[in-house]
């Protein structure tokens, strides 16, 4: 019995059915934009009434294709093409439909409806794959909502952190557990895996590129080697001595100072590394002199800021923490503060499966770049659980989790029609 | 007629008149700091009950010794002891008895009691000078009140900036205006000097040391040499890029790394000048990414700093402000971001009198240090309205504006001393 999918005689071709798909994919994206609505960006909150009613709509549009649809113990939205005469495990496309506060509406919500667009797709061709394609909305991706990102994956996995279900909503209050119970799922099935890794065929995502890499090299779209791992001190606190302006450099302890020679300390690290040939970034979202505290006329005492720190290795990112750990204690001894790095928590980089490279490669053509993920994904939690995973980035003006996020339909189409032409030939 | 004071026979020896007069030093000093107990600090509220409370005991305290008591249209408090037969203007000694939320309790209070101790020296010993002495109580010396410091002194100079009358408390909510009326001031004549600078003889002030200079040259009192003015910029608004964390760098405009890198470029610059002998200072106060913005996974595209730039020659001053725009346009050049300066204030630098340097010198006796003040005082206003102006600045350990503020009431009944025996022998 042959592998590979089979295809209906008098159906379209597959690049037209790609093409006819674009409609549908079109009408969800501007369904998921109207329910975000928060002028100027969009926001879909976790666990709220922004990421549950785009997940509603997805599940009316995939019951409408003749999909299974089912929500797990972790509230995930599973909707399924079965296939006739499974021949394998079934190959998962997925992503998120949560964004961050006031974001664009592109971030996660293209990869769930890229999905759509694939079945959609292959219907139209009258390609039956021999394996069930299944689209998955995972829930709160984003790690606004609890301090922890990629939940919906973990929750699947079976790779939440000891803790995580007591976490508090950032908006509701509402512990991790009571919105999963409060969006159907159960929190008492989560200790251990849901789904079996080996009892997946691939997973497969396409998301917008978050740098404009792509934009650079004039493509539509471009194969993901790998997402980075990161570290993460969301807390850090340095306390040196408040005082009065004028008092003379000597004797000053600024905690503020100190702040900034420890944010250009790892930017130099940072250019350092990569002049190595060692891709990584550092990123200081928050820093700041305690607004209770801060004047015009005082020189700071303590200071505030978070660090999350990003490799494509995991043995480049362990090398990392110590050459942390130095430059702490260097800008410690230069000005006379203490620094401490506060909670710390850490998630393994994430790099594709080899043979997903190779074949999406080959599906999209000839100078289709290769190229790392600026940032990490649900596809991490895959790839670290052992399922074969491949992700595709697509091009992306503006960068992501702010208002002018721009991603063109056409684009996703590109990816749309890679994973098509992959499951179709599979 | 010799112009120097008239000596009493039979009364103490004036040091001993001195070091009886702690008494009611230290009954004051302990008088002000149960007034404005705040703990774990202490606040005298300027216009509210912390200052007017303490400028009715210090009422009290002047009548009981004899001395003259009025209230100006600045309600700045002024307390005379009158000379028989004045043979010039008179002597003011004067500070402020306002402080900043949870300070200490000698920032202004200690130079406004030191006069009273001053009088109460000079009476005990039977000197009565050949001029009238007038401790001047003066309102609102500090800046987090309206936003604006050396109120009174602004007041009685005729120094007042435009606009300056419609600020508002930061406590209360009244104007500039009202809080005066509200504790007998009136603000219809503050258009004009309530007092010509020729009618005054001279303004000495004493006043802690906001640095450990003294500690470290291990001296109860200092000649000061010079206030300094300063340059600032309290909103100053950096606007860059809000980015996602993975963004390669090459194409971050990170708005918290510019601003970062402004402050340590500014540091250069002050350590720059000093080596070459050019005292100055610099202090970013408020530095902070905004918080309804700031993330741990996002690269922050505003951020908000205040600069105060301080110096103690006017040429110097002004030679740092085209230094800072310099600095402001390579920060700029090399982030990629927009640099707006925002509202500029300058104060001008004080320069102390030359012939009261060395006559406070010379009654401080030998190896007193001479020094500059790391903060600017009401002094400044009398020095920029050409009334020759002395600062003695006193020992205090941990500096000012915080609740570990601490000098010895011994190092101040040095300053005592000092002015007595000048005002004794004038």
């Amino acid at each position: 019995m042959p592998h590979s999918a089979i295809r209906m005689r008098s159906a379209m071709e597959l690049n037209e059915a790609v093409a006819a798909s674009e409609t549908l994919v079109q009408r969800l994206l501007d369904g998921v934009a109207e329910i975000g609505r928060d002028p100027p960006g969009i926001t879909r909150d976790a666990y709220g009434p922004g990421e549950s009613r785009a997940h509603a709509l997805l599940a009316e549009t995939a019951r409408g294709m003749g999909m299974e649809v089912s929500v797990d113990a972790g509230a995930n939205l599973s909707m399924v093409w079965r296939a006739a005469d499974p021949a394998g495990p079934p190959v998962i496309i997925g992503s998120h439909l949560d964004s961050v506060v006031q974001a664009g509406n592109f971030d996660g919500a293209a990869g769930v409806i890229a999905g759509m667009g694939v079945v959609a797709a292959l219907q139209a061709a009258g390609v039956r794959p021999r394996h069930d394609i299944e689209v998955l909305a995972l829930r709160c991706e984003e790690a606004v909502w609890f301090g922890l990102g990629l939940i919906g994956s973990r929750c699947l996995l079976g790779r939440l952190p000891e803790g995580a279900l007591e976490l508090r909503h950032a908006r509701t209050g509402l512990t991790l557990a009571e919105s999963i119970a409060a969006c159907g799922g159960d929190p008492s099935k989560l200790g251990a895996p849901l789904r079996v890794p080996a009892t997946i065929g691939a997973y497969l995502e396409a998301h917008i590129e978050q740098a404009p890499q792509l934009i650079e090299a004039g493509s539509p779209i471009g194969i993901c080697l790998a997402n980075p791992g990161n570290l993460r001190h969301p807390h850090i606190r340095i306390t040196g001595e408040e005082a009065h302006t004028g008092l003379p450099h000597r004797f000053r302890r600024d905690a503020a100072l100190a702040g900034a020679d420890l944010s250009l300390s790892l930017e130099r690290l940072w250019l350092a590394e990569e002049a190595q040939g060692r891709p990584m970034a550092v990123t200081i979202g928050r820093f700041f002199t305690p607004a209770d505290r801060h004047s015009l006329t005082a020189v700071s005492g303590t200071f505030e800021m978070s660090l999350d720190l990003r490799a494509y290795s995991p043995d480049h990112l362990a090398a990392l923490e110590p050459a942390l750990h130095r430059v702490v204690a260097e800008v410690e001894a230069r000005r006379g503060v203490t620094i401490d790095l506060g909670p710390r928590s850490a998630a393994a980089p994430g790099p594709m499966d080899p043979g997903l490279i190779e074949a999406l490669a080959a599906a999209a053509g000839q100078g289709v770049p290769r190229l790392n993920s600026p940032g990490s994904h649900d596809a991490n939690n895959f790839a670290a659980s052992g399922v074969p995973t491949g992700m595709i980035m697509v091009r992306n003006r503006n960068g992501s989790h702010n208002p002018h996020e721009a991603m063109d339909t056409p684009d996703l189409m590109a990816a749309v029609g890679v994973m098509a032409e992959w499951l179709a030939t599979r």
